[in-house]
């Protein structure tokens, strides 16, 4: 095996442990808890099969790679969850470090072109940012809309602001955004997330 | 909602039912099998990160939706033992009723998309398919390298059975066939496959 080899071998195998990093929601039969390898796989393929709800110019292959890696630094800073702001701000320099480690297995130029991805994802600037993002967010109302039950978190966050986290939907697909609306909707009506 | 979009919804919802197929091998944890969703994630991503080793002419994004989607029909029909040749026989018609059925809930014209590009993977006749099969049967020598135990599989297939159902690696890219080889004595070494 040449290096280069050897190094993707090393990069692939660590992946391994995205399957360990377990999310808030549930799979559906409520065994255990989501994890972040099976989000990555759900999000990817609803970024193509939602492609025709993407901005103008908006690189689909490129969206879908990004979602592909876009929780590779959960295994060293796990998963946070969406509503823990005070987390979500102290975790930022973990997962900066876990993203150097962690694509730094790579050879060049992929390390070099991975760490910039995932950065490109994280400030949410680019048209192929932002869709990811919205496709990110969407996935967990789409799964909960099939898992979820009243006595999950029943203290959880209210309509309002499951809302407010998701309203930079609405600029990247209004589409996307009215779907968004309707599963919070639909959340609400099932007894899932508190009404305001 | 149109019912376009309804349609999308109702497969993105349908796909959770993925996370539950259990496959052969493990996670690290060995607390429990590896699912058809995390392994597709997986390989989806490998297909990008190995794209150096594809055949000249493969869409390795194709290659990409492709490995997305390989596994959709074991929502119906369960996943099978590459080495269970018989069970490989009599589900061939379980998973093309399953191809039709999960692929006809979504839309015109991703429906009719979705399940040729499907059989397409299945035929392994096209460079894009030879190359997803290939990704798809080095995961799981990945996998065990690092999850695989002695003790797991002892009277499971022999080194030269192994090295038999991956051969067509060879023809696919010379590189990734040596990987294979060697992740097979690796494993050999190890105690984790047979000798011969």
């Amino acid at each position: 095996m040449t290096e280069r080899l050897q190094k993707l071998v090393h990069f692939i195998t660590e992946l391994e442990k995205l399957k360990l990093v377990e999310r808030q929601n549930n799979i559906l039969d409520s065994n255990r808890q989501e994890n972040s390898a099976e989000h990555s796989w759900h999000a990817a393929l609803i970024a193509v099969l939602m492609q025709e709800y993407a901005p103008p110019g908006v690189d689909v292959a490129r969206v879908v790679k990004m979602l592909l890696i876009h929780d590779v630094v959960e295994i060293d800073a796990g998963d946070t969850y969406l509503y823990d702001d005070q987390k979500k701000k102290s975790v930022i320099l973990d997962e900066g470090k876990a993203a150097i480690r962690l694509f730094g297995i790579l050879p060049s130029p992929q390390g070099e072109e991975y760490l910039a991805l995932w950065h490109e994802f994280e400030a949410r600037i680019t048209p192929d940012a932002k869709f990811a993002a919205a496709i990110d967010n969407l996935q967990p109302l789409l799964n909960y809309e099939v898992t979820g039950r009243a006595t999950d978190n029943p203290s959880g966050p209210s309509k309002s602001q499951r809302a407010q986290k998701k309203r930079f939907i609405k600029d990247v697909s209004p589409q996307l955004w009215d779907l968004a609306e309707h599963l919070i909707a639909s959340g609400v009506a099932k007894g899932l997330y508190k009404g305001d």
